[in-house]
């Protein structure tokens, strides 16, 4: 339809003040935005980074060479950042979940000086204006993504997550999402031109105004990063913040800084060979206990701040700095829920929700905890299966991904602290509390390489639907529960309760009714949670696609935004306006 | 350029399940949202409400035909928001600032009840689309345009502007202002695609999936009017949430209920004609001191949460409703500035600034309160005045303007409360407490038709830069402190630094240097704030135009929302995605 094409806004332009590095970048990388811009527009597939670790992909070197600079890192400070502007110290206690100390040192930074350095170079960029801010993010993602494989050992070194997961998620799928962002933010603020004649009809001559729109800064952007997904969950808010003027002070979990400590650095040299001030990035590293988040959060020049983790922490931010009109956008936790009706293809159901209740010991904020299934059981294409009888198929499929040692721990990663650990131990005692029965137990799994590291099969529990306050809680890590219910009705009724109250980031639902895939849409609907519907293949309902899928909503306690959509980015800028007659 | 233009948002499709007289709608007005939201994508002059109140325009019976209707009015019952949801009673106690009582009752809503009503009709509305929901809010908005001179009395009679500035702003303005927001929403929403077939390349087929994305509300919708601008100020939140899919609760400020129980009534038939139901949209009437506002902003339905006012309650409210994870627009309150470095056009600047000073009595919050001047005086077209001068040919220019009682009310109206009367009647304390002089008492002017208005001109005050504790206080009304300041290059340093802390809306500069017209584009970059320069004509500070001028920044303490941005409308509605293989 011709009509709705012509509201498309156009880019801004390049001011000529901005250096010429900076400028360079804008032609170098205008066709990828271009073409991200239209991936975000669409929400058709699209990646710029390929997933395949494979030396077709990545040459052959790259994997030794990456390995070679995560090694290099260890037992050192961390050089790279010793040039940050407030350093008043080294700190550093990362232990691999996997066993050995990292021993890595970063500078610590004093936190007055670091927030008067980093908007220092901050009006540069900001009249560097929109299509230069987005070449610069975009040329800072390229250098990371170059090293991909430095990353994706230290982020198995740091979260836990197993390697070839942690080159995916950590690495080009990270990537692609701070792309998303970047394409975004340079969207919303394209959406009000740069400057307009404007014309109104008046008796004589019309009134003419030029006018002039700014995009202005916020002004510092707080990033807090989370043990187990340190640059997958921190990417979208750092590069949405700087790709809409704003410095960015990035808070690392004490336990997962050296990630973060390599992107950082890579976005620091690409600002400084751009032109502009390195200090609109910085990493403030803390020791563990410290409570840095909390003193940056509450700065008065702090305004934007993205979190992920822990819901308390969670809270606090949404209430105080939310409430002291900083723009907060958290990820904190929920109970994710699947919803068993009846089964079309069981094998594929079955290895798919194994794999997903698997993959990196259920460590995601996506990965399934309630499953929710008749007591009367359910028809499948295997004919009717009772509810134990699922449940038992449920926990051979586990088993069946995770039974040998070698390749479950390729699956499982290691378990990233001792409340995850705990949870996995206790699966009796849970089901004694719920007066339900252990289905499968987690198992501990010994790692062939680090012997060391903790790592826990899933466990499944099945509890009755009476038992809310066990499944109401979130169990982070290799615990799913089977809740029996007295109906499909039931079912998506509890789903929509206990994600209005308690969050999901996920949901799924099986069932070969066009009606009960109706009324599940419906559930997830009222209950503001996205829904994966028969999932047997290759897509698992822990994952997302940048560019397509949203990661989170926004519209349950889970999250308060998604990644990423105009609300996202929207508000990380305001436009001033200038106007005179000519 | 071509590669721009592939991502514009297109029309989601109308379902078929939606009432018949909703799509129909859906044509009507096609054509005109696509006008609007090409106007919102370039900023260029639009407007669908003529603002000229002329016969010629709105036909020969129209504005008696109006009045009568606002006179029918007067001593009754409002009937025809008698079918509201929770009626408990009914109050209303409004007196006009030109004298008369109204005595006008509305139905009193029980908090409890209205709640639990207005959610009713939410799924059908939610269901319909951001297409449908788009044209029946613009058919309501084009209802109330036909109620524009009934609006404009009942407008005059609450809020104390003078008629034809009640036409004009609470009329066609205000219902751009709305079509704006409507379109706003309407982009906003039409961003993420209704669905797509996402295709992932693989070895062999590629992976296919369907994936459908729903908006979804994010719930009941608050919208708290005020006392000066009962429809200008309240449409915008209005339209944005209900165009958004949120049924929406008007609490009007109890001294201006009238004229948003017109446009309540007027959207309420709309609805109801377009097969949906009118309690999507309510009004919430109140005695006067029952703190209403309150209450529904804490009740936990209630996610979004429009106010203009005070800046003591709409603090409470970025606090507590803000921090309990509620979106909160707000505007509040602010010294707008106006810096005078030199004049190019003395006359035009002088009959500019008068205009704006006593333009409703300057109780708009837009209007200028703070003129900084450098003590030695500015250049001119008319040679170098001093300071004094230049105050007193300020004086002057209100003089001239508001020396005949009969003309003068026709641009001051009445004042609206005792604290404005008093701010008026007080310059002479004023200027002893800030060691200043009074340039031009305000005059207290007998309104030829309505003896018991308080009518007033405006007051010039001239103090010391020093007098930082008079001039950095919000004085509200026909007030105007004209500071004396060392040089220019202060005078922008106090305007951002006094904006920056107690916020503003307006801005503007007169100078004849480039560089300085330059300074204070930086000035008011760093404060967040508009800026105006050179006005000397029909252009005025204080006044923006929809679709062009942002009103607001959001980006110092008046205001943390602009009218309209991507901002103000992103965040009112969230997207559930479904997704399965094909």
């Amino acid at each position: 339809m011709s009509a709705t094409t012509t509201y498309a806004p156009a880019p801004h332009p390049v001011p000529d003040t901005a250096p010429s590095a900076a400028k360079a970048l804008v032609e170098t990388h205008r066709e990828a935005l271009e073409a991200a811009l239209q991936a975000v527009g669409d929400r058709s597939y699209h990646s710029r980074y390929p997933e395949s670790p494979s030396p077709r992909v990545y040459g052959e070197g790259a994997a030794a060479a990456g390995q070679q600079a995560f090694e290099a890192h260890l037992t050192r400070r961390f050089e790279a950042l010793a040039d940050q502007p407030a350093t008043d110290g080294w700190v550093g206690a990362e232990v691999s979940p996997f066993g050995p100390q990292l021993r890595v040192e970063y500078p610590h930074q004093d936190v007055d000086r670091l927030l008067s350095a980093v908007t220092a170079g901050q009006r540069a960029w900001r009249d560097a204006g929109p299509e230069v801010r987005a070449a610069v993010c975009l040329e800072a993602v390229d250098r990371i993504h170059a090293r991909s494989f430095e990353i994706a050992h230290s982020v198995m070194h740091t979260a836990g997550q197993p390697f070839v997961m942690a080159f995916q998620a950590a690495g080009p799928h990270a990537q692609d999402r701070a792309l998303e962002a970047i394409a975004y933010a340079l969207f919303e603020q394209r959406r009000v031109p740069a400057s307009v004649v404007w014309e109104k009809p008046a008796k004589g001559e019309p009134l003419r105004m030029q006018k002039d729109y700014r995009v202005v800064p916020r002004g510092v952007a707080l990033v807090i990063g989370c043990n187990t997904f340190p640059t997958w969950n921190s990417y979208p808010g750092l590069f949405a913040s700087l790709a809409t003027g704003n410095a960015v002070v990035v808070k690392p979990h004490p336990r997962a800084v050296l990630p973060l400590a390599i992107s950082v650095a890579a976005i620091r040299e690409t600002l400084r060979d751009s032109g502009f001030s390195p200090d609109l990035v910085t990493l403030a590293a803390e020791a563990d206990g410290e409570g840095l988040a909390k003193t940056l959060a509450l700065a008065s020049t702090v305004r934007v701040i993205d979190y992920t983790g822990g819901p308390t922490f969670g809270a606090w931010l949404e209430r105080e700095a939310g409430g002291a009109g900083k723009q907060v956008h958290t990820e904190k936790a929920g109970v994710n829920t699947v919803v068993i009706d009846s089964v079309p293809d069981l094998r594929g159901a079955l290895g798919n929700l194994a794999f997903s209740f698997s993959l990196y010991s259920g460590q995601m904020c996506t990965t399934p905890q309630n499953v929710y299934v008749p007591r009367d059981g359910v028809d499948t294409d295997e004919g009717h299966l009772t509810f134990d009888e699922l449940a038992d198929r449920l926990g051979q499929a586990v088993q069946r991904l995770t039974g040998d040692d070698a390749k479950a721990v390729e699956v499982l990663g290691a378990t990233v602290n001792d409340t995850v650990r705990a949870g996995a131990a206790g699966l009796a005692a849970l089901a004694d509390t719920a007066g339900g029965r252990v289905v499968l137990d987690s198992r501990q799994v010994a790692h062939p390489t680090y012997p060391d590291a903790v790592v826990r099969t899933p466990g499944l529990v099945a509890v009755d639907v009476e038992a809310a306050k066990v499944y109401e809680q979130e169990c982070f890590g290799p615990v799913v529960l089977l809740v029996a219910t007295d109906s499909t009705e039931q079912s998506l009724r509890r789903f929509t309760e206990t994600v209005r109250e308690h969050g999901a980031m996920t949901a799924a639902v099986y069932s070969t009714s066009e009606q009960v895939i109706d009324d599940a849409r419906e559930a997830a609907a009222d209950a503001g949670v996205a829904l994966s519907e028969n999932l047997n293949g290759a897509v698992f309902v822990n994952q997302t696609a940048a560019f397509s899928d949203l990661h989170g909503t926004g519209a349950n306690p889970a999250a308060n935004s998604a990644y990423t959509d105009g609300a996202f980015v929207a508000n990380r800028f305001r436009v001033v306006t200038s106007r005179r007659h000519v």
